[in-house]
C-alpha cells in the first residue's frame, strides 16, 4: 500500500487522496436489473480490458464469492471496497494493482468503479492516474454516456462526471482549539462533504476527516478537482494556524498529550482499534509539530491501518475474538514501534 | 532517608514502619499550660540529652521558627513532622538523625516525641531503636509517669504506653478485587486504625493504607506491637492471595495497567502529585508481581516522596506555582527513571 507510506505532499496533515470514477457499460442493464450472465460478461470484459493498463500490470482479481467474511473486512480496512459490497453474486469482485494504488471494483453499485489512492495531497496525480486508466478501459468498453448529462450511473448522485474525489485529512489542532465545527460548516457551505473518519460512527469524533465533492452534475472534472483542492488548501491553512496557536499558547500541554499517547502506545498490553485511532492521532500531531524522537509518519499510518481487526486476524491466519485481538494488537504495536517485546 | 530505600522485609508491599513515643517531662507543665521559658528549658534539655544517642550522633536541630512555610512542608512530606506543627513558639523544633531514621519532635503536642521510621515491615527493629533512644533520654530526663496509668500525655488517647506504631502498606490487589473494605472492617474490629495514605483526603482512595494501633492504655508495648504485627501479616496474606487471583484470572489486564502507568510516568510532560501516587502505585504492583523490566522499588518509593510539591521547590531553590511544578515534576520523573529528557 503505497498510499500509507507518507511520501506524498503535506503527508503530515493529509493521509491520502482518493479518486473514484463510476462507469457502466452501455450494452448491459444497470446492476439492479442485470441477469447473472450479463454481470458475468461485465466481469470478464472489464478484467480483460483492464489487465494491460498502467498500474494493473501485475494485478490480482479477487472474486467476492471466493472471499471469507474476514477477507472482505480486510479489503474494507484497506479502503479497497465498501462495507456494503456483498457477495451474493458470483460475478462481483475487485481487480487490484500490485501496490494497491489502482483498482477496479466490478459489479458493485455500478458495472465498474475505477479507484486510485495516493499518499498525501495528490489530487492531480490521483486524477491523472484514474483518467489514464479510464481512457485505457474506454478503448475496449463502450460506456453509458449521455451528451446532455454525462456518464449515467445507478445512483443519480453520481450522474455526470461519476467522479468522487476525496482527501483524508488529520485536523487535531482544529479539534483541540474547538474550531473544527466552524471549519466543517464552511466546507459544507461551498458544496463539499466532510465526514468523520476512523471515528465512532459518523459523529465528529476523532481527528480524521474526509473532504469530498458532492456535485457530479453540471461541472467539469477540472472544476470539481480545483474546487476540492482550493478548499483542502484552506482547511490545511486553518489547521496550520491552529497548530501555531497551540505551540505558542500551550506547547507543554500539547507535548504532554503527544508523549502520553506515545507512552501508552508503546507500553500497553491490551488496546482497542478505537484507542489506536486516538493515540496515533495524538502522536501524529507531535510529528507534524516537529517534536523530535517520535516514530515516523509511515509507522504511524501503518499502526492506524494495519492493526485493524481483520488485518490482525489475516496476519495471524485465524479468526480471533476481540479480547484476544486487543492483546495481539498491543504486541503488534510494540513490534511496529521497534520495541522488542519486554516479556512475551 | 533510609526508610525509602526498600531494603526492609516485605518492601514490595510494606513501604515503611513507624514508631512514635509521646513523652513529657515531669517538672514542667504540659504544652497547653507551659510558659515560653519552660518550653525553652524542654528544648534545651531534650536536645542536650539526645545529642549523644545512637542514630542521633550527627543530628541536626531544626527550629520551626527558623523554617519557611516551604521548609516545613518539606519536613511534612518526609513524614518528620505533622502538618499541624506550627511555629508560633520559638521553642519548637525537631532533632533529626543523619539518615532520618531517628528523630525527636520537641514541644509539639507533647514535650517530646521520639520517632523512628524504617524501611519495610520492621516493627521489632523500629521499636528497639525507639526504645533504646527512649532509655538513653530517660537517663537524664524525668518523664511524667503514673504507676497506675503509665506515661502521661497531653491527649488522653496517648496515655499509657504513649506508643503509636504504624505500618504503611500498599494493597492494590485488594483494591482491584474490591476486597479492601472488608479487610479494613476486619482490621478496625480488632481495635486498629486504617486510614488511606497518599490519597485525596481521608477517603479510601489510592492503594496506600496506614495501619496503626489505637489503644495505648491497658496493654503493654509488646502486646500492642504483637497485635499490630499479627494483623499486618494477615493483611499481607490477603493481599498476596488477591495478587495470585489477579495473576491467574486477569494477568494481561494487570500487565496492561502496570505498563500503561509506566508509559505515562516515563513520557508525560505535565503531571500532578496525585497522579504520581496513582501511577507509581500501579508500577509498584507490577514490581511486586515480578514483571520484569520495571524500575526498582527504591526508585518507585523515591518518585512517590521526592516529587511532592515542597521537595520539588526546595530542590529547585525557589517557590513555584502548581502549573510550573507539574512541568518540573514530569522532568524530574524522567530523570529518576534514568531516561534522558528527549527534548529539553
Amino acid at each position: 500500500m503505497v498510499w500509507l507510506d507518507a511520501s506524498g505532499p503535506s503527508s503530515e496533515t493529509v493521509m491520502s487522496t482518493r479518486i473514484r470514477l463510476a462507469r457502466n457499460i452501455s450494452s448491459i442493464p444497470f446492476i439492479a436489473r442485470a441477469r447473472e450472465d450479463q454481470l458475468n460478461v461485465v466481469m470478464r470484459t472489464v478484467t480483460s480490458s483492464a489487465s494491460g493498463a498502467k498500474g494493473l500490470e501485475r494485478s490480482k482479481f479477487l472474486r467476492m464469492a471466493d472471499l471469507s467474511v474476514l477477507d472482505r473486512a480486510f479489503l474494507v480496512e484497506r479502503h479497497l471496497i465498501s462495507p456494503d459490497f456483498s457477495n451474493e453474486s458470483p460475478n462481483r469482485g475487485i481487480l487490484v494493482g500490485e501496490d494497491e494504488t489502482e483498482s477496479v471494483v466490478i459489479n458493485e453499485e455500478d458495472h465498474l468503479r475505477i479507484q486510485v489512492i495516493c499518499s498525501g495531497e495528490q489530487i492531480t496525480e490521483a486524477w491523472e492516474r484514474a483518467n489514464a486508466l479510464d481512457d485505457h478501459l474506454e478503448e475496449t468498453l463502450e460506456y453509458c454516456f449521455s451528451p446532455d448529462l454525462g456518464y449515467l450511473t445507478s445512483c443519480p448522485t453520481n450522474v455526470g462526471t461519476g467522479l468522487r474525489a476525496s482527501v483524508l485529512v488529520h485536523l487535531p489542532a482544529l479539534v483541540l482549539t474547538k474550531q473544527i465545527r466552524k471549519v466543517i460548516r464552511g466546507v459544507a457551505q461551498v458544496g463539499l462533504a466532510v465526514r468523520g473518519f476512523y471515528g465512532e460512527g459518523s459523529e465528529v469524533v476523532g481527528n480524521f476527516f474526509q473532504i469530498s465533492n458532492q456535485i457530479t452534475l453540471g461541472q467539469s472534472e477540472n472544476e470539481t478537482l480545483e474546487g476540492l483542492e482550493r478548499v483542502v488548501r484552506q482547511v490545511l491553512g486553518h489547521e496550520e494556524k491552529a497548530r501555531e496557536l497551540l505551540l505558542n499558547d500551550a506547547r507543554v500541554q500539547v507535548e504532554d498529550k503527544v508523549w502520553r499517547a506515545y507512552g501508552t502506545l508503546s507500553n500497553c498490553r491490551v488496546v482497542t482499534s478505537q484507542e489506536i485511532v486516538n493515540l496515533t492521532s495524538a502522536v501524529r500531531l507531535g510529528v507534524a509539530m516537529g517534536f523530535p524522537g517520535l516514530p515516523s509518519l509511515k509507522t504511524i499510518n501503518e499502526l492506524l491501518v494495519l492493526t485493524q481487526p481483520a488485518h490482525l486476524q489475516v496476519s495471524a491466519g485465524r479468526e480471533m475474538d476481540s479480547t484476544e485481538r486487543n492483546v495481539l494488537r498491543a504486541g503488534e504495536v510494540r513490534k511496529r514501534l521497534g520495541l522488542s517485546p519486554v516479556e512475551d
